[in-house]
């Protein structure tokens, strides 16, 4: 069987991307500073093999023959993602991969440094490294799939999205937001924001973590938690790694973070073990992983209800700060901390209605960098212009709150970012169809029972894995496709008071 | 260039074994304990994928052609390595390796648990799947290369090393060691030594083995501690990995676990970068490691030169315990801590001069599960008796500390005990070289200059990678080839007072 034989290839794939993920995990988490050419080497050739054998000569036979073997729906879906799999390994040439692996380790590694002194003119020959092989595989996968070559770099992250599709929803989102944004800061001007009394020792921040995450079903035998210099989630399902920074001044941030990324791993070890090592039983994309963390942090934890349930955990871990100020611990003013909106400059201190902005005028400066309208150097100039635009904020030549805050384009992310604003919205479509369909939810949520929520998540997302296009998971899992009514209401009820 | 090609090859494999490093050391240090499965099969992959890069057969065309190519000394040194690596690959069947891998992880893993439980018969049929692949390995090298199987596996780690060697060499430690014991014990009969009061929280003594590791020279750009089951040295050249246990009842375990470590660290560190990446840029030998290893702990560390020079910074880490025994913490006591000679159950408990008496049985052993004069399941029994024999003592059922101890012959590492002797003997050979090679070096150590010594093992040692065979290496370093003598007089000398 043609199909067996694909099966048993792509596990060899994704064992070696366990392996890559453990690495690149440890590279971030672990590795000492001065390993970093060594390690640039050996991850680039670990990449390359991988792509060697994701695109063997040998797949294209057994594929075509397997499309005539008598496969059940779960084989036919395996087949046509591991024919998307390989039509994008063989759309790449194998030193493209290469070199591009060791460019992003090599500009990653360095951005941590340069960050910290806003060394734009340091950081930019890597980037424009980085930037030019990204151009390079979009030419490649755009002359392959007959699509734009932004397009083409979006298909990485979410199958089949194209820049019109965002297009639209942006523009719905540019219509309501800014008005949605005044009203709120207006609102919120009045309301009175007890600060809990720092510091919070890191110590005692994690002891929380690991309670919440816990709670919330995160499997500790299967995964772990570490700090990093930027909170993410990586790994595989039965080896979930998730980070946080610990912020002694401010324990929501941390804590927030850490239930964001839980939410990001409870997807993963949701994923079903039958479909384990196969291009069809990984995530669907990184949209509706974004929705995950997001309907995990935004809809559950920074609400009334989960913080009903954490108030008193809350209080425990940080008993003595409690005593000093029992106020600023009640459920109420937690949600009040949770819910704050304001224009600020770093998208990842971004609340959940101006953080559509921080993404939308990304998407529009890296798909100018992908399709050549604009040149790495002129990176600083644009990114204020944006803020200013878009938040009414200028970084100025302080660059690292502006252009250098975020590591995805020196990562090689181009077409990833859109994926913030893609799950917020089906976060917010999910949590609503979550409100139909489980009894008394909220009050469920406040007395700590998270199963009928997951039972919820993992029968309409987790189980699906890649089984379904996003189009079809998201019409199954909502009663209808992505849109921003859900989104919009969400943040009318939670942050104007409509009901 | 065929030689030049061969590099480029070369490097790849060095890649790989640096991923595989990596995620072992991820393995032993950080994976979740629900992880081992999935591991498991993704390092069986990688080892696999390693394997098949190192056999791949276009490398016997360079390599007929190299050996008429114009080289100089490294050239052929390099090829030499090349071509014994090249040779003991292709003598594995792919499928073998990846078996092989797959057996040696799951027995690992599992091994962690049932050590605790004492359970033999648990492990038993995993040990004897890791057994299986050992004879199979040790039938196709010995047939390759004409050697009896049990010296094929000896080869893994001391390349040209014969079991008659050991035979000559351990007859002669046989012929000197029991009634040296017996001197040493009754001498330290009526020694006093001050136990200094526990408990030594693990915060501290990982701070005071960040500052001797630091003075002796452990680059920490490159390099890191952790906490582990076992003490191990993991990692590569350009990113060490060590790793110790605390135990809180008393420090001086955990530091000397530390120490030996660390000499393992600073050989790999101070390896040639300009040979990075190809087989003669590896370490010798485990036998040579060892020696770097135990010339830091045994010879340097536990010596009164090195803690008359730490004495002041032990002191400063355990003030309080320091405050309540001071006596205790004298360079003169804490040497004597550091010299005890016991006959003990556990061999990384053991004490340099009954240590060989652990090796050496289980060389015995070792050897007899691989020529299959004794299987597993008489393990148990075979130790008991050869504990009895060797060093007078009886573990009975408690398997824990009987034949479960190690994790070698678990992992896989037949033919590697007896690296510790060989190691012991150079360390001593070397160190005499290096007392009459480095001027007033005792004074220099406890003055805490360790730079002359480690100039001199540069120089002798590090330096020389695998560009000399160890007999080669071992003449030119120590002015004579590998004997037990200095090993004795050291033992005599510091043990028994001989001048």
């Amino acid at each position: 069987m043609s199909h067996e034989k694909l099966v048993a290839h792509y596990r060899r794939v994704h064992h070696l991307s366990h392996v890559s993920q453990i690495v690149g995990w440890d590279e971030a988490v672990m590795m000492p500073g001065g390993s970093g050419d060594a390690r640039a080497e050996a991850m680039a050739t670990l990449e390359r093999i991988r792509h060697d054998i994701a695109a063997d000569p040998r797949v294209a036979a057994w594929i075509a023959t397997a499309k005539s073997e008598a496969l059940d729906a779960t084989g036919r879906a395996s087949l046509r993602e591991i024919e998307r799999s390989y039509a994008r390994a063989t759309a790449l040439s194998p030193t493209l991969v290469e070199a591009q692996s060791r460019a992003r380790v090599r500009c990653e590694l360095a951005w941590r440094e340069q960050r910290k002194t806003s060394d734009f003119e340091g950081h930019r020959p890597l980037l424009e490294d980085v930037v030019r092989y990204e151009r390079e595989e979009a030419e490649c996968l755009a002359e392959r799939f007959g699509v734009s070559p932004y397009d083409a770099l979006l298909d990485r992250y979410e199958p089949g999205l194209k820049s019109a599709l965002l297009d639209t929803l942006f523009g719905e989102l540019e219509s309501v937001l800014p008005d949605l944004l005044e009203a709120v800061l207006a609102r919120q001007s009045h309301a009175v924001v007890r600060t809990p009394p720092a510091p919070f020792p890191s110590e005692q921040q994690r002891a929380l973590s690991l309670e919440l995450m816990a709670k919330l079903g995160f499997d500790f035998e299967r995964g772990r938690l570490d700090p990093s210099h930027h909170p993410f989630c990586a790994g595989m399902p039965d080896d979930v790694r998730i980070t946080t920074r610990y912020n002694e001044g401010d324990f929501v941030d941390s804590l927030m973070c850490v239930l964001h990324e839980t939410g990001h791993a409870k997807y993963e070890q949701g994923l079903p073990p039958r479909l384990r090592g196969l291009p069809v039983g990984e995530a669907r994309s990184t949209a509706v992983h974004e929705s995950q963390s997001l309907l995990q942090e935004m809809l559950v934890c920074r609400g009334l209800p989960f913080l009903t349930f954490a108030e008193p955990l809350i209080r425990r871990a940080f008993a003595e700060q409690a005593r000093r100020a029992p106020e600023a611990f009640s459920a109420e003013n937690l949600t009040r901390l949770c819910t704050r909106v304001a224009r600020t400059a770093i998208r990842v201190d971004a609340d959940e209605v101006t953080y559509p902005l921080h993404v939308m005028f990304r998407y529009r400066i890296e798909r100018a960098l992908v399709e050549g309208t604009l040149e790495v150097r002129d990176l600083p100039e644009q990114w204020d212009a944006a803020m200013r635009r878009w938040l009414g904020i200028s970084t100025g030549n302080n660059h690292r709150d502006g252009c250098m805050q975020d590591i995805h384009w020196g990562s090689g992310l181009f077409g990833y970012f859109p994926s913030y604003v893609l799950g917020a919205l089906l976060a917010a479509q999910l949590f609503e169809a979550a409100q139909a369909g489980v009894e008394d939810l909220n009050h469920r949520i406040a007395r700590g029972e998270f199963g009928p929520l997951d039972a919820f998540l993992r029968d309409r997302v987790w189980s699906k894995a890649s089984l379904l296009e996003t189009d079809e998971l998201v019409v199954q899992a909502t009663g209808k496709p992505l849109g921003v009514e859900a989104f919009e209401r969400h943040l009318r009820r939670r942050y104007l008071g409509a009901v």
